[in-house]
């Protein structure tokens, strides 16, 4: 398989390309670390999106994103980028292939309204709540009608937090769910923008990898006609995952709690998730809390 | 209130601007009939939508649209048009005003995947089957996120078939529902593309027209999180219709029908609606079919 994947020099994409070592990879993304071999643009530039599929393809991996805090700051980039880039790739890769498999990394930032007493299921209507969610949104919308025309073959894959993101600058509001883990294992003191209580979704990135080639076989008839499912993510507390952390390093947490209202909102309100579309097409979360911790630590990419 | 109206000059704007008669209203669209006044220009243009929005608003009423066959055929014009437009027109908007009522000319296009047996109500998920109505649900997610950001105060009306548009050229492949009224009361024949037991939902302009204004004012807590509502459409089958208008013209209907498999899909195999939402919100549809056919007839655009 000819497999065109954005995002290549990202978080998840470097958990994503070396599992691909059997196809015909061309990894792409605006830098690529020294390690990942491809070609660098930007998806946002019609004439390098052209050229990118114009050898054709069979599959679209597309993971190349601007991030949520980065797309709040400037929208109009964030529509051109997330949206338009997805627009485009797609009209490429529906020229360019036969009916491709378009793997997409959608978000749980499509969910948005959450009740940390209402648990979420495949009927829970969408409602983001940020610039972020809403072109997720769209652009989960715009893959399905591509499907039902039979231009590609779309699985949209709802991502919850991945863990253990680099330090700093991410451009994620999210970044303290990785920044606890490097905190705790190196016994440095974190503030946390959130209650101890607190209840995040979270995959390690090597599992939200695995999910993201799984998708790439998965059959069309086990997804829904929206074409995206929520990904079963682990649900857990934060004083639950400080525990599970400091458990596996043998060092004592060193965190206080300032919870900031918006930040409590969008990324620790998460109620119970029944993410059954996902595990019946065979979308898996972590094993269990004490094996996202020791494969996050592994593979996430410490400061 | 100065209000802003796009698509002034198109079947629905012009039976909108002489309603709004007590206001100061911007009427614009790409071509502007004589009984219009109005700015023409294009909502695609990102400079004359801003002029357009240059000296202020309470509230917008955007009804501009390229028409669903037309974005069939030039899906990347529809998306210039029925999506960035809308972006464009709502970020000035949003600027020009404080917090604007924003009134959106959706579709029941956003829904299409419909079996005649499920009834439709405010929890059916929406899966448009074409590029226009991915466009509308698409819009309909931008206004939500605006909504909840407290950029504007956003209204979407999901509007069913509104009869009897002036015949041919359209760009609406449901362009039948309103060529059967102007045939019966003209005597003339009419091969329909639907079978005669095929289901619509209809509105006479007039309704519509009236429900766009009821949403310049609607309380702000009366929509859903969504921001949007089906409107409760009259669900007529066709010899039911061509009872009607037969019987309101003195006239016997000499219809033929020919179905065409994807024209009755789209448009003729609606099941019934339950359009709680909106008609809690006080939006309503014609009283009766005799009224529908009367209205449609009398405030049409005759060919």
């Amino acid at each position: 398989m000819r497999i065109i994947v954005t995002g290549a020099g990202g978080f998840l994409g470097r958990a994503v390309v070396p599992l691909l070592r059997d196809h015909e990879i061309v990894a792409t993304d605006r830098v690529l670390p020294a390690d990942v071999e491809g070609v660098v643009g930007d998806i946002a530039d019609p004439a390098f999106v052209r050229d990118l599929l114009g050898q054709g393809c069979d599959a679209v991996i597309h993971l190349a994103s601007m991030p949520g805090a980065a797309v709040a700051a400037d929208p109009a980039q964030g529509w051109a980028v997330n949206l338009d880039g997805l627009r485009m790739l797609a009209g490429e890769a529906a020229k360019a292939g036969k009916r491709p498999r378009f793997v997409y990394a959608s978000s749980i930032a499509v969910l948005d309204d959450l009740h940390p007493e209402t648990p979420v299921d495949d009927d829970t209507p969408l409602l983001p709540g940020s610039h972020y969610g809403a072109l997720k949104m769209m652009g989960e919308a715009w893959l399905a009608l591509l499907h039902r025309q039979n231009a590609v073959s779309a699985v949209s894959l709802r991502l919850p937090g991945l863990v253990a993101r680099p330090s700093g600058g991410s451009g994620f509001g999210s970044a303290f769910l990785s920044e606890i883990f490097w905190a705790i294992a190196q016994g440095r003191p974190l503030e946390m923008p959130v209650s101890p209580g607190g209840t995040s979704w979270l995959m390690s990135v090597s599992a939200a990898a695995a999910n993201i080639v799984h998708a790439l076989t998965v059959n069309d008839d086990a997804l829904p006609p929206s074409r995206a499912v929520t990904l079963p993510a682990l649900r857990v507390s934060m004083t639950e995952l400080a525990d599970a952390i400091a458990r596996h390093c043998g060092q004592e947490p060193q965190l206080t709690y300032a919870p900031v209202p918006q930040i409590e909102r969008s990324f620790a309100s998460y109620p119970d998730l029944r993410a059954a579309a996902a595990e019946v097409a065979g979308f898996r979360p972590d094993a269990s809390l004490a094996d996202l911790v020791a494969t996050a630590l592994r593979q996430g990419i410490a400061p």
